[in-house]
């Protein structure tokens, strides 16, 4: 269950306004790898969890704490939009620069939302359920985690350099400044994990791999590209980092089985069958 | 450019067909986390990438290589659709758990496919291109991989129970195998970038945090959640593995700025604005 | 800023599972009208309001406990995925309706969900930003709530005539009344918005109908489909629920503006141009 | 069974040409709320409407009068995209705000529609099935129509303010007045569905809520966020809009069930389970 | 502007109800080659027609038969929905073969559609409309309406076979010869097309090859896949059905530009960049 | 399997940077007609095809090819991204042009792609898998191919016209070649497959049309739309294309078949049913 405190995590106001930052600002709200994302994504791993204590009140707590970051980052949007112009006539007798916050824009801001933020990339492309995953395996989910904040973290320093106005600048370093504890915290959980005996990699530890593949495949790297220049990398000699083997180059894989000569289908699905090609 | 061989990496040949596990094999061809997403994902960030050498080789073989797991995958998938049943009445004439397999299966395998493949998950949902980041920021990236690769491992050991098919388990082997690498390929990647000297964490590590911020925001957990369990974890004292600064806990965050008010809107947008609210 | 209690805001626990029951509770968590939708639906409008006081503070209480909604649904759908059959062979070995719940049980639940819930409709197609609507004009949006509720008690009412299980059926009246409250909530503030002289109907109010159209336009009803049943209805004659005009009922509407010819294109994107059909 | 009529409804011809505004303007053809949103839900309401006579008429009627306007805005956008400029160069050849006119045009409507319209919104995300509901129940159906008529109204007030053109804008007011038509419309429909004794609040009202939850959940708001602004409102105290029952006010809700335990998971599926958490 | 007909064009009634088949005729209605497609994909490239005359008047025609297609197609899935199971236990109450007729239907038909059809695929993916397609240059695009009928005609060819319903299979041979009809009508189109010196191949005629490239490229095969089977079908040797070359086979096409190698980034993206790379 | 080449089979190189033409070209990058649709549409109908020898390897090298333009189309992307402005001050000071080329960029190709390509179209909206088709069908198919490169080659006619860089140019000019062969090489392997016997018109040939239907429906056109300009056309009167008929004219098309009444539906769906409607 949640409760709603009115205040803000941090302030959210910018200096001034300008529609064309607010599309921009759009995709760590509802991109990819944006605000909404990491919320649900951390409430859905702590409510599916099925170990009590410590990692599942994380998730939960992370990922209510996601939830504040979406209210700080509807607010700024919505500032950001105000004063917009509406037309392209109405923008360039503003200001000379007029006619490219107008066409830099997006349109669904004013003709779908009314000034406000919405559930969208900055392209406009609605958040989508399939961003998130809750496996149910802690260690996959971890390095998931560490990523989003990782990109979220970029994504963010990239916006940084996007904008000049002081307001923005702040929260986005309040931003900057979790993504830098959500990425040490996500980290740190994955060593707590293995500490804990709970699971190690390859993950999922548990299921071993044959032993009949485990020479020629589960720590050889093969090189289908041409030049070798990969053989140079840690990832092609010397230990693996789960401790399990040895890196093996190959640089000349074969395939394996032949050619696959599929039977004919079933003829009520039309299809083009060998059969008919005896002609051939 | 690319160039194709006929045979196969590894066998794809089932003992028996079975449509309801071809549906559930989709997953991990055209799923989030099946070899569609990691084939494109490594070829994208291998073509984006800005590095010569063996960063880019390493990406552009492996993405080479997920190819060819692509199409192993299509040809299981239409030899475990063979003889299928198209109607219920054929299905329970053939046998007694003829009708589960005839509901458990896709439809759209015969309507669309005509007894082959689709590029969607389990459930026929389109493949989509948001399956795949390639962000410009390797580090950022290479965790991406790594969680792909758990994922997917993961995915193909909870398919290899819930089939009986000695041929489909020998090439779910394989993949476990080549996941198990790959999974020990990224990690060893992200080692060797940060022995490189080109990132480290946090992401991106040439973007400080703000220094009014360090102390209170970067390196503290917040507990949002009732319970204090999440304070016994690795990510709440102790140092954090950026090696940047020490965690700390506060089960009690506050609020930071006030309620935000809203200014009315622009009026020719016609929302529901506070000057019309005077009589309130 | 959200706080996050660990207790349920009601008891979400099955007698017993059922994995196919499970995936059709998906569509009352991530389907159109589900809780996800009415969760963020309500927060997005909350945020996004300029008005301040009573109305703000209903959309975000709401939006609030519909997050607990989500919650407790997730939980029930985990509940119900326990034990369920992973293959058909299984699914047999347990008992004779086993078959159609492995068919018609979601694959996804277990491969990538790892017996989690996902955010999904019964389908399995994603949760869509697209879904939730936050106009800036409560009054258009007090009218979506309400139908928003109208279709989830609809659905939540169905779902109870597709189970016996006594626990799952305990959460869903609570549902269902919660739902009656909603209904009659948002019903209520559409009173209020008029009462309070904030907006009226037709929306938007303040945007005057043209008076050259409105005669025969604005209050006539037009009949494009063959027969006149239509012409009984109270839609067809009488005042109007906006009481501002008279309604009228016309057979045989006419077309008002001729064939529209349409000029060449742009040489340029090399369609098919009338100048080149000189010839025809 | 249709028929064509190839004049039109009402004239869709611009003074002059204006890509930019031809983008915005898909919002109301292809968008959310847009004329193939309300022509295919009425349509697929009708179809499905198992109630012979005047209701299912009406929503033949009017679905077929939608699209006629999906056609007339087609036609505009089509007139609207003449003679656009294809490249920077030549936009800014042509006169100093044409830099605008080709930054804020959709590149879609010249690669891909050669010049005509598209069906998207303004952001050139394709329409979806997702975007109608035809629930067989009509009550909940026409309070859909209702605010899909709202806000449909609401986006072309606003696209009103975003064009100088009067030929443009004289469309609009057609649209304008057909869209205050159909609010009145349905509003007078739903009151007929309750005159005749079909369906009443809460919606479905033929299933009624539990006894035992009435009096604490079916009229009782439930204050989740701080303040109480929320209790000043028609929703928190006096009689219901559905006139079976008192509003009351609940400021402190409690969470009414314990913390979810959730049991291990099957093994087989790999996820985190308690039971390895022994050694926590 | 259109005009509704209650009577059907064909009649659409099922000798009994199928909830299972209900579902896999959906991908008609509202799959990608659905009804629903070539309905919308007529009348956009109609409305978007430049061309005054027969080809408008073609496109119109059979969009608009197209729209009383879908009509038909809903009906008989509502028709196919009645007295579906709700339950598994009451599915399997009824008879032996009842369970594989309540998993293999499609729950969103009970819970969203209230036993009505649905905009969607036989999976209840949504209609997109991306799905359609109108590029302004009609020889392009009757291609695509040849192989959407063709693809449809066979969709139909195979749905025939998995009912034994005989009112269901009346309505498909309708449909069948509906669908010979129109992939009759396009090839016929696209001779007149030809005819009239509109528009030859290779689309767009207007643009030429460049000569420099004529040689090496628009008419040479190039194999990229080992075996040289290829070289024996018509396209290797020969003349071009263009009547503008004579096709060559060339096996082993080489790479004619180096290796791409990218220019260091814009730091303020915080990329992996080949600078930083100097220790390497 | 695949092995990849690291030269590029064609030149990708600008002669300076554009962000706007960039995001332009992702059209026919990751748009429905672009080259992953083709390069997978290819494989897709290859690894499927039951049909060993010349077809199979056709498919199997169009796919393998269209797979190193689609790098190469990365390549381009990537390199027109370069040096673009990130934000409209900094755009501004550039050229007098700057803010168009910010306005007219994505924002994605920054904030989530560190400049490099994205898989989406123009708008950024990502690649789909519904955007292929391979039905297993290879006529079906093959007519699929010829309009899959029609379109393509008509949406790189336009980009030709949008952009006066010499070595964007010189690329689009090499695309336009391979598409020009394209279309000759799918239109040659239909005439092959009719002259191997292996399918005809109408598709599927195996399907026979009903005798009862064949005079009135499978040759006859139906005249929906006003006026009677289609009569004039080949597919009026004369031979049909597939030799089995003389096409009809009927320009009075009759409804066949009474209004569908449907029966009252499930009570437990809560539906609106005639039962109830006794007393209107």
């Amino acid at each position: 269950m949640f409760r709603h405190v009115k205040d803000l995590q941090f302030e959210a106001r910018p200096d001034g306004p300008d529609a064309a930052f607010a599309r921009r600002l759009q995709e760590v709200l509802g991109g990819k790898w944006g605000e909404m994302t990491v919320a649900n994504q951390y409430l859905f791993q702590g409510w599916n969890c099925r170990l009590p204590g410590k990692y599942k009140d994380l998730l939960l707590d992370v990922g209510t704490e996601e939830m504040g970051h979406v209210e700080m980052i509807v607010t700024m949007i919505t500032r950001l939009l105000d004063n917009a112009p509406l037309s392209l006539s109405e923008a360039v007798a503003d200001n000379p620069g007029g006619g490219a916050i107008y066409a830099g824009s997006n349109p669904a801001h004013f003709i779908h939302g009314g000034g406000g933020a919405l559930p969208t990339d900055a392209n406009g492309v609605p958040w989508s359920g399939a961003f998130i995953t809750a496996s149910g395996n802690l260690l996959a989910d971890f390095q998931l985690n560490v990523t989003a904040e990782a990109q979220g973290r970029l994504q963010v320093s990239r916006l940084f350099n996007m904008t000049d106005d002081p307001g923005v600048k702040q929260m986005l370093r309040f931003l900057l400044a979790r993504d830098t504890m959500h990425q040490n915290m996500w980290l740190a959980a994955i060593e707590q994990l293995k500490e804990d005996g709970l699971e190690d990699m390859p993950v999922p530890e548990a299921f071993p791999d044959s032993g009949e593949f485990t020479a020629e495949y589960s720590h050889t790297y093969l090189g289908f590209s041409s030049g070798t220049d990969a053989a140079e990398g840690r990832w092609a000699a010397g230990p693996s980092p789960d401790g399990k083997g040895e890196f093996r180059y190959d640089d000349n894989p074969r395939a394996n089985a032949p050619e696959p000569l599929l039977p004919p289908g079933d003829p009520r699905l039309y299809g083009t069958n060998p059969e008919a090609a005896g002609s051939i």
